[in-house]
C-alpha cells in the first residue's frame, strides 16, 4: 500500500530477507562491468547510498543495456542477495529491467565526474539528484520535522503569519513591493502620485521581514506560538550569507521573561543538533567527508555543551582586553562582527555563548528596556563558524515606555496601533526569538555558500525555475 | 523547565493534585460573585476551558479586584481544590493575584457579549483571544503538524519551493508582481518599455501560484516529496471562499500512478480528520455547539466510509440523469459547479467521491493523457459541504506529448524548458495533488467564511495587521 509497487532503497539496505523477489525504481548513478556482467548503481532519494543491481549481460537485450546510462530511470525487479564487493550488505540480481526514461550521455550535464558547485547552483534544477544536494535536502527535511516536532511537544502553537504587509513596521530591512498595478503605465492621482487605491489591496503593500509583531499578538492570546514561513529582504547583498527570500522560526512566548527565553533557546537549538545526529547519520558523515571533516565534532561540540550567558559589557570587555587585532575595532556601544562573535566562541569559552543587555540603540524599538536607561533585554546566541544564529529578546510590555521609544526611533504610531492595543488591554510580560531556518542549516550541514541549502535560491539578479 | 512560572490551563484541568500551591497566568474571560467571594474565568488559549479562579474578597485589596476585568492579565497563585459549581473538575482558592496588564471596560472591545464573526474580523488582531479563534488556531495548528506527521512518517522530504518566481507557466490564475522599482518613477528604455533590469531580479517576477512544477524536480530526484507554504492569487473575488494569501500543501510521488494517488490522497485525508477527531474534542465540540450542530457527523462520515472512484463521463451521467434542476446545468465538457460536486457526495452516493478522467480542455497541460485522445488522468476528491478539497493527476512524463500539449494552450516553451528537461533525461511516471489548507479548515472546523480559519485573511482591499 502506498509503495508505487516497490521497495525503497532505503528499506532494501537494511533488510536480511536474501532470496526474496523484490522491485526498485530509481535513477542510476553508475554503471561499469564487462563482457558477461553489467553492475548498475540505482539511487531513490530515499537514502544517500545506491543498490547495485547485478545484470548478467547474456540474459538482456543488448539496446536496453546501452540505454542504461548515468541519470537514466530504470524499474529492476529481481532477488535480493548478500553482497561481497558493492559496498553494501545487499545488491539486486536483475530479472527483468525496464527504462523509464533515458538520459542521453551527450547532453546530461550530471555525468558520474564530480561537479563544483559553483556549476550545481546554475542548474539548481537538477541538483536535488546529486549526492550533496540529496544529503542537504533530506536533512533540510529532518530539521523542518524537528522543529514542528519539538514546538508541538511542548504545547506550542503554529500560527501562519501573514506574507504580505501593508505595514514597515519592524524596520529589518528593504522590503520587495506586491502590486497589481501595471508598470508600464501606472495610474496617478490628479495630484501625480501613484493611485494605490486602484492595486489590489488599496494601498501599497510589501513582502514580510518578520512574523514577529503579527506573533505576539497570537503569544498575547494563546500563550505559545511560534511561526515557520518565508521572509524576505530586498537587499543587494550578494554573499555567501544573503538570501532575498528565506525562511525563518520565530516563536514567542507569554509570561517568558529573558531567562527563560534563554532557556528555550538552549534546550531548542540542542535538540535539533541531536535530532540531526540521531537521524542524518549517512547524510552527515558524507558531507563531512566532502567537505568538512569537523563537521560531526562541531554538532557534539553544541549539544555537549552548557552554553555560556554573559552581558554584552562584559563580552566588550574580554574582546578588548584580548589584544587580538580585529578587522573591526571594538568598542561598547558596537554591534559584533562575526569575528567577533567567534572569538568569543571558539577561542576563549570553547563553549557556545548567550550574549545579552546589548545596548538599546543597536537593537529594535520593541525590546524590553533595563533600568540603566543603556540596555536592553536582548539576547544572541552565538556558534562556532557561523557566529550568531539565534537574536531575541524579552519585549517592552509597558505602553508608556513602548511609545516613548517609538517615538525616539521614528517609527508611526499609525502604522503599528494594533501593536500598541496588545499593551493597551492584557498586557503581559512576554519574549521570543528568531532563527534563520538557513543559518541553521548551514551549521549543521556544514555547507559554507547559503544558496546550497535551499533548493531555489532567491538573490540578486536570480530568480530561476 | 520552561514553564513561565506556571502550569498550563490544560495541565490543570486533568489534574486531581488536590491541596498542591499552583500559579496561573492568564487573561480574565469573565468575574462575578458578591460581596464575599469573586469568581474569575482565566483562560491562557492552551484549551479552550477557563479555570475559575475563587477570591475571598475581604483578603484582596479592594481597588486590585476592581481591576480585574475581562481582558485583564493576571498571576494567580492559590490551591488547587475540586470544584462543585465551576463546569470544570477543579478550581483554583486564590492565595494571592498579580495584575500583569489592565483592560479598560470602557475601551477593551471584547467585552465578555457574543460578537459577530464579521465585527471580529474587522479586529482581527485580537480576535485570537476569543473562545472561536484560540479553537480554530489550535486545530489549525493539529492539521498542521498532522500534516507534516504523516508525511515524514511516509517518507516524504518537505521541499521549500521558491514564493517568488520568474515563470508564470502553471496559468493557475492572476499573480502578484513583485518589485523594487519605485512606482512613482518607473525606470524606462529608451524605446519605452519598463526597465526590468534595474529591477532586484532583473526581469518581472511574481508570487507564486502553486509550487507543483519545482516540487515534480524534487520527486524526480528524492521519489517522495510535499510542500507546504503560501501560495497566492491576485483574483478580485470577494467571496467566502477565496483568499489572496492561502496555504497549500502539494505531495508529488515518482512512480506513483493515478491509483496510487488516489489512494494516497484518501488515506492522507482520513489520517488528517482521524487526527483531529482524536486530538481536538474540546475545540470541536465547542464549533459544534456554536455553529455547525452536524460538524463531528461529517467528519466521521469522511473517516468511516470508502471513497467512490468513478469517471468524469459517469458523474456527469448521474447527474443528467438525476433530473435535478442545478442553477448551473451540466454536460459532458463543462467542469462541475459545487452544487454538482454535493450532489454526488450527499444525495447519490452518500459517500465521499474521487472524480477522475476529466476532459483535457478543463484540466492543465502538465496532466497525463488518456489513450482516447479526449481525457486525462486527472482526479478530484469531493467532500460534503464544500465539493472539491483535493485536486490533483498524474503527469504526463513523455516529452513530446509534453510539449505538443504546451503548444496547444499556448506556454512559451522558453518558460519551462526546465521543467521539460525533467522528461528529457531520467523521466518517470509520477503523480501528485494539492490541497488547500483554509479548504481542509473550513471542512474540519466547519466555519463558513475562509476569514475566518487563516489568523490574517488578505483578500481585495484587505491586507490590515
Amino acid at each position: 500500500m502506498l509503495s508505487g509497487g516497490r521497495t525503497k532503497i532505503a528499506e532494501l539496505l537494511k533488510s536480511t530477507a536474501f532470496g526474496t523477489e523484490v522491485v526498485v525504481k530509481g535513477w542510476v548513478r553508475t554503471k561499469r562491468g564487462n563482457k558477461n556482467v553489467a553492475f548498475i548503481a540505482v539511487n531513490d532519494g530515499s537514502i544517500i547510498h545506491n543498490i547495485q543491481v547485478v545484470a548478467d549481460v547474456a540474459k538482456f537485450d543488448e539496446n536496453l543495456l546501452k540505454e542504461i546510462t548515468t541519470g537514466s530511470c530504470v524499474k529492476v525487479a529481481g532477488t535480493l542477495v548478500e553482497s561481497l564487493g558493492s559496498g553494501q550488505p545487499v545488491e539486486i540480481q536483475a530479472s527483468s529491467i525496464e527504462i523509464y526514461g533515458t538520459a542521453d550521455p551527450e547532453t546530461y550535464p550530471l555525468q558520474k565526474k564530480g561537479h563544483s558547485l559553483e556549476f550545481l547552483r546554475e542548474i539548481a534544477y537538477l541538483r536535488p539528484r546529486t549526492n550533496t544536494f540529496g544529503a542537504v535536502l533530506r536533512i533540510r527535511h529532518a530539521m523542518a520535522y524537528a522543529i514542528h516536532k519539538y514546538f508541538n511537544d511542548h504545547g506550542f502553537f503554529y500560527l501562519h503569519t501573514p506574507l504580505i504587509t501593508g505595514s514597515d513596521a519592524e524596520g529589518a530591512g528593504a522590503m520587495f513591493g506586491v502590486t497589481t498595478l501595471d508598470l508600464n503605465d501606472v495610474p496617478k492621482t490628479p495630484e501625480g502620485a501613484v493611485d494605490y487605491s486602484q492595486d489590489f489591496f488599496g494601498k501599497p503593500c510589501n513582502l514580510t521581514v518578520s512574523g514577529q509583531l503579527e506573533g505576539e499578538l497570537g503569544a498575547l492570546a494563546l500563550s505559545q506560538i511560534y511561526t515557520f514561513g518565508p521572509t524576505f529582504r530586498a537587499e543587494n547583498s550578494n554573499t555567501p550569507r544573503h538570501l532575498a527570500e528565506f525562511w525563518m522560526i520565530e516563536p514567542e512566548v507569554a509570561f517568558f521573561e529573558l531567562e527563560d527565553n534563554m532557556e528555550l533557546a538552549e534546550d531548542f537549538l540542542k535538540y535539533l543538533i541531536r535530532y540531526a545526529l540521531d537521524n542524518c547519520q549517512d547524510d552527515l558523515q558524507f558531507l563531512a567527508k566532502m567537505y568538512d571533516a569537523e563537521l560531526i565534532d562541531r554538532l557534539k561540540f553544541v549539544v555537549e555543551n552548557d552554553f555560556v550567558r554573559l552581558d554584552y559589557t562584559e563580552g566588550i570587555d574580554i574582546l578588548v582586553r584580548s589584544g587580538v587585532k580585529f578587522e573591526f575595532p571594538v568598542s561598547w556601544g558596537l554591534d559584533l562582527q562575526s569575528e567577533h562573535e567567534r572569538y568569543l566562541v571558539e577561542r576563549h569559552f570553547k563553549k557556545p555563548v548567550i550574549l545579552i543587555n546589548y545596548p538599546k540603540e543597536i537593537k529594535a524599538f520593541y525590546m524590553k528596556q533595563n533600568d540603566d536607561g543603556k540596555t536592553v533585554r536582548a539576547m544572541d546566541v552565538l556558534f562556532p563558524k557561523i557566529g550568531e544564529i539565534i537574536g531575541g529578546s524579552q519585549r517592552e510590555e509597558n505602553l508608556d515606555k513602548l511609545r516613548r521609544r517609538i517615538e525616539e526611533v521614528g517609527v508611526p504610531e499609525k502604522d503599528i496601533w494594533w501593536y500598541l492595543d496588545t499593551r493597551r488591554w492584557g498586557s503581559a510580560p512576554h519574549s521570543g526569538f528568531g532563527l534563520g531556518f538557513e543559518r541553521l542549516l548551514l551549521f549543521v550541514t556544514g555547507m559554507g555558500n547559503i544558496r546550497d541549502v535551499i533548493p531555489f535560491p532567491r538573490t540578486p539578479k536570480n530568480a530561476e525555475f
